[in-house]
């Protein structure tokens, strides 16, 4: 099997190389996509994952990740955990090493103090400024702070794995937890079928649980890119207050076959396999108002 | 639209009776379900949802709960909450009051209180006990800890609801959270099919987004009956190590054909509309050991 690795964004191209370098020396889907997604992680720029991401409205900053494990489907989570760079890693350690597949908040902090993780600021000056100008003058939120990074992989044993990390919505509720670590809706991923993952508005996404139709319009024999579509088609049409707000998928099937597709002009998704890891336009449905 | 109400367990056939009081009045699914599970979160005697649940390992109290409004898909959800009596209701000032889906932990609180919800002991003397004695005498895990109560319902106007609370298991990590507050896993409602829940061990069901499988399986024409009975089998075929527990579903269609389904013996659920508020066991597909 050719390995392949798919990933949310202009971001998503970086991110790829660690995770196709792994792939191609015979590694797991699984340590492919920890490693990938850990470069948005620790990035600074990116202002929507891991350190640097935008705080909660009191200032902090939260993360929520999770991943599964396409053979097994085992799954594993952390949400609203605080001052742990790599969330998925730690994701990773509750699917293996715990009876449990989410762990919230202080004990998901606990656990990773067990596991060995070490603790950090993670605010940036940048995203400190940023928070304090919205605090102090009421500023409009910043718009790109909705672009999780999600990470669909297949090694060269066929099997898939599907990862998805964020710090959220910029300014958040303390506590809030969008549809990243959501099994179904930020993420899913089946060996018999292929994997998906989703980024944008959390709070829309998870309405539908695009991740997991996306599975299951596969499996009834839709290609990626058509399944992609198909499930923001839906949303759109279900839930018309969505369509205020980016909402896009990846795709991918056993056979690495890919699509990506979103509601509205302007997202990107990078695609590495052999001898390429290039950038390519989600097909779109809603034209973004000239500004 | 003649009314309808399902929920999970014996203890369901108790919960319907305000639920189902306040369709018979013309009320909506939304305050029927909120209404109904209520009574299993304020029961001391259900010791997995709710006051009277199993506390986490350290002796605590910890509760997750959601609600889906299938005319909107409309979506709140709270985890890893401690100290409040009915999370349900709160789940529904997420949904109503909020930008966001699902608040976790100490966020959850915070929104709690500024809600005006009282803070109480969550821990029963009864409760304190059980986990005391695993506590210092490593007992097993009480067996009665997995019995979520998941609430599905149609108004008389036609708008469908679902409801989903837990105390989760019995000596959980702290921080753990189950399917039960998980879109598309322990819940899902969509005015266009039906609802469905799941009840069982959260883990497991938790890995195949059973419920909105279930939407899925009845938009494409199986009954209610038919797709949760897909849905069991599915998960006990693709995940083998599921066979060690007990998973089960409810689920309506939007026309008030109601079905439920088991991986194991013992299952039961609980209908009540015109007439009649009546257990019923769910059709299983593994036969318990005898003992």
């Amino acid at each position: 099997m050719i390995p392949i690795v798919v990933s949310t964004w202009r971001f998503g191209q970086k991110a790829n190389l660690p995770a196709y370098e792994i792939l191609q020396s015979g590694g797991t889907a699984l340590d492919a996509v920890v490693a990938g997604v850990a470069v948005a992680e620790q990035d600074p720029e990116v202002k929507s994952v891991g350190y640097g991401g935008y705080p909660n409205a009191e200032g902090e900053v939260e993360v929520d990740a999770a991943i599964i494990n396409g053979r097994t489907l085992g799954y594993g989570a952390v949400t609203g955990l605080k001052n742990i760079i790599n969330p998925t890693a730690l994701a990773r350690l509750v699917m293996e090493k715990t009876d449990h597949v989410m762990l919230t908040a202080q004990g998901a902090l606990k656990f990773a103090q067990e596991q060995g993780f070490q603790e950090c600021n993670m605010l940036t000056d940048a995203a400190h400024e940023a928070w304090q100008k919205w605090k102090t003058e009421q500023t409009n939120k910043p718009t790109d702070a909705h672009d999780t990074i999600g990470m669909i992989a297949i090694d060269t044993h066929g099997d898939i794995a599907a990862a998805c990390t964020t710090s959220g919505v910029a300014f958040k509720l303390p506590g809030r937890v969008g549809d990243s670590p959501l099994i179904g809706s930020g993420l899913y991923a089946d060996n018999e079928v292929g994997a998906a993952a989703a980024t944008g508005q959390g709070e829309e996404i998870a309405r539908t649980c695009g991740s997991y139709a996306i599975i299951e319009h596969m499996r009834q024999g839709k290609s990626p890119q058509e399944a992609c579509e198909t499930v923001v088609q839906h949303l759109i049409k279900r839930v018309p207050t969505s369509q205020k707000f980016q909402m896009a998928y990846i795709a991918i099937d056993k056979h690495g076959n890919y699509g990506g597709a979103a509601a509205r002009d302007g997202f990107h998704f990078a695609v590495a396999t052999e001898n390429e890891n290039t950038l390519y336009p989600g097909k779109y449905f809603i034209q973004n108002e000239e500004t």
